[in-house]
């Protein structure tokens, strides 16, 4: 009967965070790096449906920079980017709108909908979610069709949300005009958590976390502030790839939403783990 | 890393009950012999938590023999039984109806609020739920202010779940003219979980549930039907002790409810195991 | 045809009444001294039933100090005092609880039903309505559990009064830890009048008011303000039993409620004289 | 403080005729000679107002033939009937319709609302209320712009009385092609009645109800059958001007209204003392 | 094929402007004098119609002065005026609360609703809508009904609009006794429109607008603020018959209506050209 | 002014068809051969968010077939076709589903966007709204990822329609176990028309409609029966590319819906032509 018991306190450790969350808006930003294989993309999507299960709303903004890449190549386009981000060109755009829109962002919604959760994917274009305009050159580099968000419509999200299905949303941003702009898919996630006055922003990324010292695992950071991370980066211990990763983080927070997370989405559950057990993992960032 | 994975795998194994129940009412007997001391009782109350919070909308109809025994005892009113039933005159029925409405059902409240439960107690008396008129004498025996159910107005307990509050029941019924009437407990469940067209109702005694052989324990039986519980009877592979036990789950049937379990309330968190897990405890009686 | 036309006149002349209440909150405290015999309590039920068919909204608040201490006797707890204040051990508050909200509270409820009012039974544990910590010693004499109350959650008052049901509250708070408490019902009374923003909040005690001279009946005082009764306690004029009949009044005032009554519940229909005919009974007592 | 508790006794009187018709619909036909003097009509208009105010729908459905027949004679139009129908050519039915929906309606309106009930006067013409279609000839003869009923849509009626108004109807029936046609006002009201399943439909008149002995005033039937009053229509009992008095009561009572009543609107309060008092006057007629 | 596309392109052409005034409130006040034949206001009912169709709400307020002097006339009561405003004694009220709320109103709704409009006509004595006490004397001479509004209680308004209803509004105000007072439409439908803080109040008259020079038709100003207003009347170029026509403009944007307009009301259809073309007729008068 | 007064004409000639349709869903498709030129689309893009602004609900749903081609011969996938059915392997089945949902979808939701029109775009896989399963083989070939509709779940739909978005759907259906399955798109149509009790079923094609002699332009035919259609295509009169255009409206008038119709999509303002001037355009198929 020992096994039962412990099954049974499992479930009870999770009752006071989902009591602290209920009724609550959580946004899961879903990097293309953490869209490993299958098994692993499934156990995430078990998390999600369990959160709105519980009475939690979760809201997805997925990327997806990978799949962007490989179809651009199958249409013999080029891909090119400055600084990390993709220029972004006529032919370009309407292949990210595409992918991101018609291929990742269904997937997502066939397998949440597999699962029994009901999910709605649309993009910010829909119901002008995310109202953009073109970004300004970048040293004087003109990006294209990459858009900066001017004001975000969650109107559509919310009523989603209140009849019982999981949003997920494509970063798209559309002009006044109704051209298309890509939009840095943590900006978007950034941007909709703080129109949402969302309760908790999570990036799913393929790190642990931050870490003291990247050598060290035992020295992975559990709750870090904004200056704190600032502080790193100027020593040093915030890194080289580590950057962009916390720059989600720190945009999250600068918007105003209280709790953002760095968890590894490509380990099994991983939301499930950081919001409902005590083992607790990842990297916590806040004001 | 295997324990949280295997933490997560738990939680994820209650998704698909989570989902089937989700909406639903669950009606929930506690027997006062399934009472036994505070820490088990807990893990009773976080059971009932844990259901309103994924979904469930739990309601609670309580007894409470022991307890009313031992006030009467106290006060000099002695209990006078015939054939298990307790006759129950003017001075007995002031106890009956204190100590059920007044002590063990607010006892049950406080427990449930404190764990973050929002139950609100009240009695068959509040809002006319459980209309009763005098029981007909048993073989000639005047039962006493013991009544039988003439009508069930479960308006207050769907107003109270649909608000978030967990309605905890204790059974006394309302004549016309508002006398109180002590209602047998099973019956007030069975009553209340037809009135409010209940997923399941499930009885918290002090026995696991149905044995083939009650000297072996491992020939619980895990599903059975009324017809085949009669036939038992009737074998006599239940007997004695073990009949009114099992009269709860055929009233049940009785009256319309689909699924009716018999678990035992003194081991941890029976509810849970029963509902959110693989496991899978006690007996459930079926039409 | 004189007869009827009377009979139409007094109904008529309770329509401006009427109208002023209609849709407001009216807290009646019905002290355990003012309930004598079943003949004048049935009277006040009538009242109770009819405020709520003519549109206002009534909640009753109990007290019951007489029947504890009978009961208590039954029991063979002694009853002891402090000040007048009730000091309330471990056994006392079981039995507090036991006959304040299993017994006073659903008689009244009985009663109403029986007259056609749809009344709803809990008390202050309920969906944690009177929130309350332990009160500090009076005098270095520790108390026991008598409590001071924290904070109203009124939420389920207002659930009930819009579903057309009369609350009836037993004035017994619950600690963090769900411990219950003593409450004075009077503060009970004016905390939950201060928390519905009621428009009257009125005493039913055992005196037809404040008099100017207790020897004169004549003398009795139709209106007053609290500063005008505090200078009426310092000239003597208010002394000895009638100082505790006024406090709920000035508790009530200092707590921001409009109109507090003080109403002599040992007549019959005291309710329905002060509020609805121009006789005018008792007294008020305003800021 | 006898007077005191009398008068407590007359509204206790009432409770039990509120409750039996509180949330229900009445519908008073007032006639135009029952209009006496500005005090009788006062009485009236306070019962339409109390009525309201504990929760009953009262809907006023007005006629008017003495002003009518008054204002045309002032301009100089000849005031024509057949069989006690008024013949109503171009010029006429202007006036009917500008007095009964321009002076009469207005008039009630002014007058409830003087007294705090919030009155809202309509026709049969708004949101077409009353649609009519011109009345076959009597016996040959051309009634003019006299209208039967061919439908009624009350939804405008139930917006009105669901915001707490007293709604008045002039009956004033409209073509499809938006001609006013005069309408009977006791049909109408019996039309509005069967509409809205009225729960009573009460007839203001200059008489005191049906007697089986005209001369002799204690031979007042106070219910009756409507074939009984056939029975007695053919007895020659129910005869000469009484006979239109009852056909309101009959046609109502075909249109499956279930009580109807002929109150006198002469005496002081009639319509509170048939409903809320025991004394009862008039006579009601049934199936 | 051309015409066909012809007639699309003026429907496209409405759409922006629809799509401005979607739920928006319009105020139309429809003058006695444009009040023409029975072809031409039939346009209007068809605009008013339509506009309800569209999704904009429109109230009607209507005045009627030449149907009041013909129906005097017909009752042999002299019309008498001071400074352009009627002396309203006792008779004359009558009338005027005849003829206004009797006759105009209800023709008006019987037009609307024979072409599919659901109107509902009004007074502003229904539902205390236009609140007013009796106007001060003018010079010293007592213009006896005539009232000035005190109050604006626009929720029977509100409900009508929200059930699809076109309200049309008879300007008789009421005191608080229950009198009708005679009040000057254009101040009613000023009234009106800052109460339900309406998108746009139309004066329909019998002039195209306001013309720098009246003999010049090509002087027809589209636009003009307040103040320049004024000065145009300083200079004397509104005269003479033109300045009481600009009068309900000015009051209805000195009582914070941002737009006001003069349209012809002799024209057919003006309403329509005016909001939803790019013709654009009449005189804007704005802050 | 005669220009103004037509145009005023033409809005007033669109007043009852507005009103026919007022509150109704009409569904449109709008086929991949109909999208021709940017000019042409965006006139198909007025007419439907006019429809919108007018109170009709109007609900997209549209092909892609050229562009789906475009895009699999960009991709070096081969188009393969039996009997006009497009065999979908498994790399063709993600083009597919990319281009419906993330190209042309989003396309015509940036427009419609652009006009001021609420658009979302959303797949049959969202919401789990087309469900679908493998079709069978067609004369013994495989299809390959072809899917027939099994169950239509159109409350999203519902959702944001009474929210005032204008839904706009890509037929790409979803297995139980997520599958995506590619859908004819007139079959789509005709499934939402019926699930949604749609008023209208418009199929916008690249031909004028059904000709009794199709070298002749004036043997057009306005309405036909679907028997007629039949007899017209046993007759040889219907035949050749003719005969898959009247499919969806046989498909949509065998499901239930009363009227479809077959518009040209490459003519301006075709929508609006057949629902709101006397003009009428197309064919109209009934059964």
């Amino acid at each position: 009967m020992e096994n039962p018991v412990a099954k049974a306190n499992i479930l009870i450790e999770a009752l006071p965070y989902i009591q602290r969350l209920s009724g609550k808006t959580v946004i899961i930003k879903y990097g293309g790096n953490a869209m490993i294989d299958h098994e692993q993309i499934k156990t995430i999507m078990q998390d999600i449906t369990l959160l709105k299960y519980v009475g939690v709303n979760p809201v997805v903004v997925h990327g997806g920079g990978p799949e962007i890449s490989r179809t651009l190549s199958l249409m013999n386009v080029e891909s090119r980017f400055y600084k990390g981000l993709r220029i972004t060109d006529k032919d370009a755009i309407e292949v990210v709108q595409m992918v991101l829109t018609g291929k990742i962002n269904k997937d997502i919604v066939a397998q949440l909908n597999a699962l029994g959760g009901k999910a709605i994917g649309i993009s910010g274009m829909d119901g002008a979610l995310l109202q953009a305009e073109k970004m300004e050159p970048v040293d004087g580099v003109d990006l294209g069709y990459v858009g900066k968000v001017t004001n975000v419509n969650s109107r559509v999200l919310e009523i989603l949300a209140n009849d019982d299905y999981i949003p997920v949303v494509a970063p798209i941003g559309i002009g006044p005009d109704g051209t298309a702009y890509n939009i840095n898919a943590d900006t978007a996630a950034s941007e909709i958590a703080a129109a949402m006055k969302a309760e908790k922003l999570i990036f799913l990324t393929d790190i642990d976390g931050i870490y003291r010292n990247p050598e060290d695992p035992s020295s992975l950071i559990s709750a870090i502030s904004v200056p704190e991370v600032n502080e790193l980066i100027k020593q040093g211990v915030i890194s080289g790839g580590m950057i962009p990763k916390v720059q989600g983080c720190i945009k999250g927070v600068e918007m105003g939403v209280k709790r953002t997370h760095i968890l590894n989405g490509t380990i099994p559950h991983p939301i499930l783990l950081e919001i409902f057990t005590d083992v607790g993992i990842g990297t916590m960032v806040t004001a």
